[in-house]
């Protein structure tokens, strides 16, 4: 047996997001039936992360195993070929037998869209979050450019979280205007749970004037959930890169 | 009672194109039972031209007879409420009784899409005509630029046209690629009956060296529909602009 790893590409709309789970419609489990139904034997399929219902991903890495002899081309046409066409296999590799998509992961870049024209784009529709007032992208960075740096960024996730080290250090975090589409861009070496939706839910507040953008050290180093901006919704949110 | 012209978008995938049939859902049926829902009374909408199930539309234009109190902004906000997420509409102005979407439009713009990379991408699935073999933009302008004129078309429309009169006149085509999305643009007078889905399958033949681009002017001479290319799948074709 060797390892696969593989990167593909999705459309998260229909997706209860990446993880099993039962009576819903996951990445996750598409996966593992379609690899399966390909190998005909039973395979675990892992993911680099789990992502929340709604959110799509433009390269998610996932590891499994299968017999040596299967050429990795097999895999990307193979699967190309029978998954729904709102998910894509973009490249598969064999790695060590100790690469593991998760824990391997020495980062991940995460982008948000939003979409601040008048009306409503159908072609955006589940794709960008759509805001009826304009966004100020400069007030927007002047946020970003304080949110770089090691922190404990307990008050940036949601109170559901899992883990206790709740230090991540962000490397990059700005945005970028492109006509009516304003997109946020964060790297970290890790991230808690809602976190990027909640930096993008405070770009937001911030936009509006509800946060100024030099209290934005004095709420990291709060702590707390309340002083942060709203969880801004999962459609804007994509899994961009993840740095290995 | 004062006519109004609205301008709106929609992605096409899911409709059986603009015009009512019985037991399909079309864009002009959702547009008739939205805006008389709001009037409170049966309104006929009229459009700029039928569009082909899975056809999308940048902007298609329509028009309707509704009392002259109603200010124009009320339309625009008013169905974009409850119109599904996948018609919006974009403006909306009155005109004069004797505007009629279809008769008084004096040309049209649409647009098709290619994609040409080696793999699917999920975020175009139904959006463009995703092709393996990497299409030549060159070979293709070559072609185009010898489509422009005035011509009895015939030869690129479906035998199943119902008008007379074919001759039209192209003042554009022309392609352009960006990364791996070749846009076919098309202007005339008016267009036959599947007339651009041919002129983008010929386009495609032309690509694929089926067919010499300096035939060209053989083949629309020869009003012979088999001589032309294939005709392109609905889902790359977007009307694109409505020329008054």
């Amino acid at each position: 047996m060797t390892r696969f790893a593989l990167k593909i590409c999705y459309v998260g709309t229909r997706y209860h997001g990446w993880q099993v789970q039962d009576n819903a419609v996951t990445v996750q489990k598409v996966m593992c039936d379609t690899i399966s139904n390909m190998l005909k034997q039973e395979v675990a399929v892992t993911g680099c992360s789990r992502t929340d219902a709604g959110v799509h991903a433009n390269e998610f890495v996932c590891h499994f195993d299968a017999p040596d002899k299967i050429p990795e081309n097999a895999f990307v046409n193979g699967l190309n070929s029978v998954l729904p066409e709102d998910i894509a296999v973009i490249s598969c590799i064999k790695v060590n037998s100790d690469f593991h998509a998760r824990y391997s992961a020495k980062g991940k870049n995460y982008i948000y869209k939003f979409f601040d024209a008048e009306n409503r784009n159908p072609f955006l529709a589940n794709l960008a979050y759509h805001v009826t007032r304009r966004l100020d992208e400069n007030l927007m960075n002047e946020f970003c450019e304080r949110m770089i740096g090691k922190y404990d960024f307990s008050g940036f996730s949601s109170i559901k979280r899992t883990v206790t080290d709740t230090v991540r250090t962000i490397s990059e975090c700005r945005v970028e205007r492109n006509k009516d589409i304003i997109t946020l861009s964060v790297t970290a070496d890790g991230f808690l749970y809602n976190m990027v939706r909640i930096i993008a839910g405070t770009a937001l507040d911030v936009s509006y004037g509800k946060i100024d953008p030099s209290d934005t050290q004095e709420i990291i180093l709060s702590k707390d959930r309340r002083r942060a901006g709203i969880t801004a919704p999962a459609h804007g949110l994509y899994l961009n890169h993840v740095i290995y």
